[in-house]
């Protein structure tokens, strides 16, 4: 065999080679910041819908099993079962309680908004940060009210292709115990 | 030729094979849930700058040849023709009656906002959940105000590699018979 | 050597070569609409966070080093220094001015919120339009108020891989010199 082929040979090996190792597959857009990014902010608009529409179900699936929602009320919640608890129990309460509500000439609704998402991603984690702001027509004329407002701080984990919430800690700016600190929560 | 050369021949092509059939071409990210979600939100924030700022052109141009714009009066517009009609007719109402808008320093003006969006892709159709709020200053002293606010129920084809809207129904928690039933809309 | 053994080698060869020029390398994500548009909102969430807790050096280092700030009020700033010292300046007198805050239980807070952010990239320029409003509760009972809001006219710059604003033209509703102009400044 000529000299120059066996050159030629080994050099195809080695592209070949390279080229495996750097390609690309279909699916590896999974991993880049923009696809978890885009998945992240799936899961909060989820998680606000769920929230205002009473959806517990819903609400406790954006936690992994053993996630921690902690409100700053010295008295964190860790497991589904317990957020559950907590926030169905709000949900119920609430239904409870009509009376506590405004006349109106139908029933009231409250919504929670997310704005401002800081996002960074290792691996399989993430740390977010992101403001909220609820509104509602709580009054006799069902008129929008915004009532209230702070920011998240949130840890998240992506389990079997799902980003979860690992830890959600919230601040408001309406309550002197669970506001935030001054410095910057973000980066 | 030598057995082990034809063997690492054989052994060349296979893989290139391989590597041909995976690997991903550059513009394949389009189609991604990150791509799809980035255009999206895209078309969502154009919309309402369209809305606002009176550009009926642009904001018929965000549905469908067969769009449907229905805002849960029981009467949905189809086609653009249609929804042009309806919103450039808004506009020109407002043009045509300055005596309502209250005196003040300049106009006044007012703005939609969209946040918590929800998107599920199937390759070329998608469907959409998000939240929309209003605040304007259309008073004396020009000062903000939240009005109004509610929810939109979506559904979006890629057309030509743009997404528009097929349709969009828009909830209002501010009309007794726009409001949204109680549960959860998104998933 | 046979003959068919050749045209294989080239056959391979040029596949491979093909290949070569095609195949996405793995950070190849990067220059996608949805990667660049990704990193551009974390970029307007952290510089929200940034203004609203007073971290100064954070919000100079979103702009690039000939960065310009116009709040509409004939004198843009241009430069990271002379934006710090403006900026630093209003936290400063911010902080200085304690009189001004109506008395309450605990320091008020306002926030800036951006929302509807639509973004056209260009390689590594980006031309940005958004709304942003503000809330905050500097009142005696510390209760939310929306108090102003406008809307962002953004050109960006990818440095080192960073997207920066190389330009932020701020328009603001509650002053007759800084409001926007009637025509859609959105495409």
């Amino acid at each position: 065999m000529q000299q120059w082929i066996k050159i030629l040979l080994i050099g195809i090996t080695v592209s070949t080679l390279i080229l495996a190792a750097s390609c690309t597959p279909p699916d590896s857009n999974v991993g880049s910041y923009a696809e978890d990014r885009a998945l992240i902010e799936d899961l909060q608009a989820r998680y606000m819908f769920a929230l205002d529409f009473g959806d517990t179900d819903t609400y406790v699936s954006t936690f992994t099993e053993d996630g921690i929602l902690d409100i700053r009320n010295g008295n964190p919640w860790q497991g589904r079962e317990a957020i559950r608890e907590i926030i169905g129990g709000m949900s119920e309460r609430e239904e409870g309680q009509p009376q506590e509500e405004p006349q109106g000439p139908y029933p009231a609704t409250g919504r929670h908004n997310i704005t401002n998402i800081a996002i960074k991603i290792d691996g399989d984690k993430a740390t977010g940060r992101a403001y909220w702001f609820h509104y509602g027509n709580n009054n006799p004329e069902r008129s929008a009210d915004v009532d209230s407002y702070g920011h998240y701080e949130d840890e998240m984990v992506k389990v079997d292709g799902q980003w979860l919430f690992s830890k959600r800690v919230i601040y408001n700016e309406q309550v002197a115990d669970w506001i935030a600190p001054r410095e910057n929560p973000c980066w």
